[in-house]
């Protein structure tokens, strides 16, 4: 196991962090760590926007009503930023673009450029030792966010990411089974091992949930997934991405 | 500069790879790496699957029209699966979810969630003394590859991932100006800086795009992605997605 492997290995999210900014050279290496990551077809379609002002914060934290969003050592916005591709373009250039622009293929190789750099930059912070946590919860009031970041057509904030000294040490979570994950050559659609596979994980997860020293409940994965997904979907998410003109068609 | 952030700055994209294969254990390592990535709700909504068939390796080929995809030490595809989380629902339950696996926003997760696991993935491997490539080039034609893989509906693929011992060591590319990726507090919406960062780096690029050892050509950054945004956008991608009952709505 070499450093990289070890650091990977190691990731636990972190929710609590001591009451220290990171350094102006810290939050530099992040950003440049995100930057080296692949991007389709070299187009770097993402942005980061980092949250200084504690105004904006307490904002953030009471949209998402996470505290941690609120008190961290910094706090980013990673959002898929088509806009940018158009900025050296002339007028009917801009014009011919917008098809392109709208597409759900454009959205989605903008989504993962701004994925992949994100996960340079969360284990950019975890080598130095710093504790990071992904933040969906941004998604529960998109347009006021966009609203907050003035964000121009063609870019839409995905997730944010809390970042800091950690002030916890959760324990790591066990993962899937690696045969419910990967495959050789074809999906395994044998819903026999499927079920088995999910079942197994289903309990060391019960145990688990049970046991972790913070926040223990009595769950399983697959219960709480289920769940999850009895209620309709919030259709304000799709309407918002189209507002910015994108995944339109 | 840590082992960690040393592997990511060191990213190239290898195109060229010896002719050895990967070790299951070295594939194990890379998988796991890829399994310990955050995933949102801790959902884990992404398969991988292998390719370790020389004649689908070979159809892969002819999809893309990339050598590397053939010839390599390892071929992954990498999949948003919102089809797992429903393995162990009753009927009943199944029918209730499908609004929320069909909705852009479920869509939008399953992606990075398997974005953040590919990038654990390429740095496990980069950190190996391994390279690695990104292969978008699978949107050619979906339809067939999700035929050839045999995917349920709900999963996609979404890219693949070349991996192997390096036969070549491209120069790293040039990356944006942070300043024209990173902000603070809300989006740099001022044109003429947003314009300035852009043409000092399209003239960056332009002499490296001349002086590489590989494949020089005489282009911009911005010239070449606005060249790209000329056309119509691909239908079949869009409808692709739908048809596997994702971003319906």
């Amino acid at each position: 196991m070499n450093p990289v492997i070890d650091t990977i290995m190691s990731h636990r999210s972190i929710r609590q962090f001591k009451d220290e900014a990171m350094t102006k050279e810290q939050m530099k290496t992040i950003i440049e760590a995100a930057q080296m990551a692949p991007s389709s077809r070299f187009m770097q379609t993402y942005s980061i926007i980092g949250i200084t002002n504690p105004l904006l914060k307490k904002d953030l934290g009471t949209i998402t009503g996470l505290t941690y969003v609120e008190n961290n050592g910094h706090f980013l916005i990673f959002c898929a930023d088509l806009h940018r591709l158009t900025i050296m373009a002339s007028e009917e250039e801009k014009q011919n673009m917008q098809d392109m622009l709208e597409s759900t293929q454009f959205y989605q190789i903008a989504t993962i450029d701004a994925s992949l750099a994100a996960q340079n930059a969360a284990l950019a912070a975890e080598s130095m030792g710093l504790g990071v946590v992904y933040i969906g919860a941004i998604a529960k009031n998109l347009p006021e966010i966009d609203k907050l970041l003035n964000l121009p057509s063609h870019v839409i904030p995905l997730f944010g990411m809390a970042i800091g000294i950690p002030d916890q040490k959760p324990e790591i979570k066990p993962r899937l089974p690696i045969q419910a994950v990967y495959f050789e050559n074809q999906y395994n659609s044998d819903a026999e091992e499927q079920r088995e596979f999910t079942e197994s994980y289903d309990q060391k997860m019960k145990a688990y949930y049970q046991t972790r020293s913070e926040n223990p409940r009595a769950d399983t994965w697959s219960g709480k997934n289920i769940a999850l997904f009895q209620k309709k979907a919030d259709a304000n998410y799709s309407q918002y991405v189209k507002s910015k003109r994108m995944n339109v068609k």
